[in-house]
């Protein structure tokens, strides 16, 4: 298994909306809202790198209201 | 009490009318334009960090004309 | 209690033994290494912003390799 | 006058000492430690964008521990 | 006088059309295309901060195709 | 000749259909999705930095989706 | 395989002999100097994402003169 | 001919005498202490793409208190 960390920009006013309905796409193990320069970090996990890839273009990106994503593979070293 | 530094980016045009908007806000201490990467700065404070957040979301962030908010909470070290 | 995510970037090469150390320090749930712009991402809790940032200040920036942290506070909408 | 706002990055662990060096600079309203991807937040002012450059170079840039500032003149729109 | 270089992001597929008309506005010495994160330099120059925050804001800013200036006001140490 | 790598920020969930249009470009050697703050990148090559600066301006910038392009010259020490 | 760019920042004046020492390096298929936010472009591949940022830590970030990597993954969607 | 414009950011307190030894290379037309998030910005030009990457790599970069420079060279659109 892949697991990631995907930093997300929200248009303004959007990220609670936003993080909710990323918590419940299948893949996701939870969605916050954070301040800074992200407004919503969300954990994930996929089989591989390219279904990782999928799963943040073809579900997460989907979701009305997000701007930018930023998706950070955890590395086990 | 929160009290926060809130670096904003407007459209392009809209720096001193949103600057006007925030500064009426409840919670807002004052409001300026400045140049640079951001258009406007903003001290606030809220009595918790997510009354802080709710500050930033459900009140600044509605202001027709911005596109981004960075929320950076002061800490008393 | 305030929790928080802390993006943090280390020196080249150093990204695994920074984890490791920040992994142990208290109030720190875990760390883990990652790739793209932050190299090592922790999620960390504290009593109130105050104690959060004597957190990153005291305890995790203390930490040998580390040359930027974003502090991110989780906020309940 | 010209005022501005002088957003500062300090190495790791240095913030507090920092903000507590420049507050005492002649020209610096008030300097506070921040989270996020700023360390120190300063008010300053001078009499003119020359004058306001000279501060920064060769008053708040000698501080131990600041790796960068960033500094945004208020313009009066 | 104050002098800057605005460094300027537009929309793609305008940076000509925005350089060509930035060229023409009373207070900007010369606007060129360049490659890179930034898509026009300008060169500007006003009797005061204040003057030129109203140059970009009133003038550059409502060219056709900006999306984001970045004012960096030469100074003179 | 010059070579240069284009990387590129699309609008949310546009990644694959920009590289799949980018890559029938002529000038365009390849053009892959990648994760991360980008999320397409090009190999492009032109005569001169004016022909290359056309080509990104007038052929790939009009490509549907994109937001961003960053060239980045390849230069031979 | 996982194939990804590595968007790299030299110390100053190191650009080219990073680049040519990084070339050398099993996983490497090229490494190219660049103008821009970056001073060297690298393609790599390793067997799993784990095995890229082995590379990535363990080889590519023990090269003199590197002070930041960017790891993009190419994802195949 | 090809132009661009090099924007510097140099060591805390070293911006001055950063502009003025790089005012004297042949090749730069002019170089100026700016604030924002560059300290020094340079015009300069060589008589191809790499030309002026030797230019940054083995003149401008090796002058003392520079820790970045991002070259955007002028395009004839």
């Amino acid at each position: 298994m892949v697991q990631a960390y995907i930093l997300i920009q929200t248009e303004v006013g959007k990220a609670t909306s936003v993080a909710q309905v990323i918590a419940e796409i299948p893949g996701v193990l939870h969605a916050e809202d954070v301040t800074g320069p992200y407004d919503v970090i969300v954990r994930a996990e996929a089989r591989t790198v390219d279904d990782l890839g999928r799963l943040v273009l073809a579900q997460i990106q989907q979701v009305e209201g997000i701007t930018r994503t930023l998706t950070c593979p955890v590395v086990h070293l």
